[in-house]
Parts: structure tokens; sequence; C-alpha cells
């Protein structure tokens, strides 16, 4: 692509580097924002230098916050007892819109992926260790995603506790709700039969 | 959404603002960059605060350019007399890649569109009626969209030039390079039928 302008090819450049915009797509943010008010471009502009400046983590779960110990952490309501080990800030607003769970998170941060050169290393796996061997915590949840990363970052972080006395669970995998059977994975069907719950159970929504 | 950072939900609101781009892709594409080195961001929020506060339009043509004048109306080789009227700089960059085209572009900046709130005096026609007045001009190639918008656009430039004895053209529509003819829309087939060109003309690029 030939541009014009230097500051255009600068921006343009800049924008497609964001994973799933090409320089197409960025050429035509680029022109849409230059239909809009200057204020809009500046707002994003700074927007994004102050974000990823001033951003903070919770120091106790390592979710995104503004100060040293995010709300969940700070809550006393919550359960302390209860830790849910989650990839990112998405899982935990995800679980959060569920209004289903009380215990307290711990963010990894990712999952092991050695092509894309993440090991254990880059993870919060280490603080996690530490928080279990304080032994005030009774259930440690795995709530990843079902892929080869997800489950090989769970095997390895429950090979580190294995020896201590929490509970190691899952989140249940198996049927959507909604979900049509006929159009199920065989993996997820299978599954949702060798691990079927008790009818009364299943009514229960707590 | 509930976000655990004011910095965050910030952020995500500014770049939700984008077309096509959601809260939900808003935060994926944060929560990217927080994985990258923080130069990236820095440079991501700079190169935009910088592109729509110096952005510059050549007062002849325009087209976006760092300089009074445009490379293309700056070039002496380039022919005056010919002038293609386009939308923006997409279109400007798409012609000259084809390596075409060897006059001079005017940029009318979008199409008449009442639905968005652009009328002509949100487009730069007057300065087209002043460039045909000068009768420097042999011809005016309109090469607009073939769309409502892009055909309303080229009718009312057309009525305000009527008077001058300039010629005026649009691009050939028909049907594209290495298309299917069974897949062609009737209109574009029909147009490709009563425009059709001698045998010996289509065989010339040039």
């Amino acid at each position: 692509m030939d541009f014009s302008s230097k500051l255009l090819e600068n921006a343009v450049n800049e924008v497609a580097q964001l994973p799933g915009i090409g320089k197409r797509t960025a050429l035509r943010l680029l022109l849409h924002l230059l239909g809009r008010p200057k204020e809009q471009s500046l707002d994003l502009g700074n927007a994004l230098i102050q974000f990823r400046s001033a951003i903070n983590f919770c120091k106790k779960c390592h979710n995104i916050s503004d100060v040293e110990l995010c709300e969940i952490c700070a809550n006393p309501k919550r359960n302390e007892s209860l830790v849910c080990v989650v990839e990112d800030v998405r899982d935990v607003m995800a679980i959060e819109s569920t209004g289903q769970f009380n215990g307290l998170y711990h963010v990894l941060g990712g999952k092991i992926s050695p092509i894309d050169g993440i090991g254990p290393q880059q993870l919060n796996i280490e603080t996690l260790i530490q928080k279990v061997n304080l032994k005030t915590i009774s259930e440690v949840i795995f709530a990843l995603s079902p892929t080869m990363e997800g489950d090989t970052t769970i095997f390895y972080v429950f090979k580190q506790l294995e020896h201590s006395d929490v509970l190691f669970s899952t989140i249940a995998r198996g049927i959507s709700v909604g979900d049509d059977l006929e159009y199920a994975d065989e993996i997820t069907l299978g599954r949702s039969i060798s691990k079927r719950i008790p009818y009364e159970n299943s009514l229960k929504t707590t």
C-alpha cells in the first residue's frame, strides 16, 4: 500500500498490529476517526496510553485493579477459603456476572502454551502455591477453557499443589443450556453422559 | 459489563466507539496490548493523537498529505487536464495502484448521503467547480462507487458543471476480470451488454 502521507502510514501501521486488524481495516478506522470530532481521537489515544502506563494489578488475585487490593479481594463478605483459578480478567467478569460464585479469584494471566512462548514462569502460579501453603484455602476450583492449553495448565498447577490437602475441582463440562443434543460434539456429549448428575441436583440453581 | 478497573473501562469504552468494534472485541484488543511491550501501546496512542492533530490535506486535490501540495499534484509529469473525482484517499490509492491513470485527482471527502447528514456543503464540490471554471481541464472522470449515494453525487456534481465544455465520463461498469458470468447480478450483466465495446478495444490495456 502506497500512502500519500507518512502520518497516515504510521497510524495505519500501528493500528494494523492489533490482532484481527489488517491494513485495510486500519485505514477504514482512521478515516472514520477523521470524520468524527477531533476530541474522539485524542481521547482514544490518551485512553490507550493511560491504560498501559497506569495499569495496576491486585496484589492478591492479580486481576486488573486501580487499587492495591481489588474490590472482590477487599470484600469481607466473600468466602476466602474458596479460590477460583482463571485465565484473565474476562473470565472473572464472566463468572461474576453469573452471580453463582462467592469466593475469591486467582488470575493466572494466561495459559501454558509453549508455541506462544508462555511457560509456567510467565504465569502467576508461584503466588497460588504460596496461598495454598498458608492452609486457609479449602477448595481450588479450576475454571479454564477446556482446550489443550487449558487442560495442560490445570494439570501443571495440580501437580504443584497435589501434596496439599485442599479439594480440587473443575467447572462442569456438558451440554450448554438451550443447545440441541444433535449438534453437540461427541466428546462433550460423551462426557456429559459419563459424568451425569442426579436429577434432583440438576434442579438446584445454587 | 462490570469492569474491575475504571482505567480499563474507560479504554474499552473509547475503543468500542470505533465502527465494527464492540465492547468484547475492545476488551480483547486491550488485553492483547497488555501482553505486548509497553512501547507498542504508547506508540499506538501517540500515532492516533498525532494523526488526528497534524493531519493535512492537499490544497489542490484535498487528498491527505503531509505537505501543502501532495506528491501527485506536485508531479509535473501528470496530465493536469484530466481530473478524476473520487470519494476518499482509499480510492486514490486503489486507482494509483493500477498504474492506469496519469491525471490528477479531486477528493470529494465523501458522498451525498442525507441519511448520514452529508449534503453537498460537506463535500469539496465548490473547489471542483472553481477548477473547471479555470478552463484548464479537458475531462472530468467520475470514479465513485456505483451505489445510490455515488450515483446521486455524480448527478449533483454533473448538474453544477453541465454548462462548462469539459468532457464528462464515468469509469466502466461491467463484469469483473475473473468473474463467472453465471454469478454476475442482472443489472451489471445487462449494463455490460448494452454498453459493450469493440473487441479490438478490449484487447488494449491502456
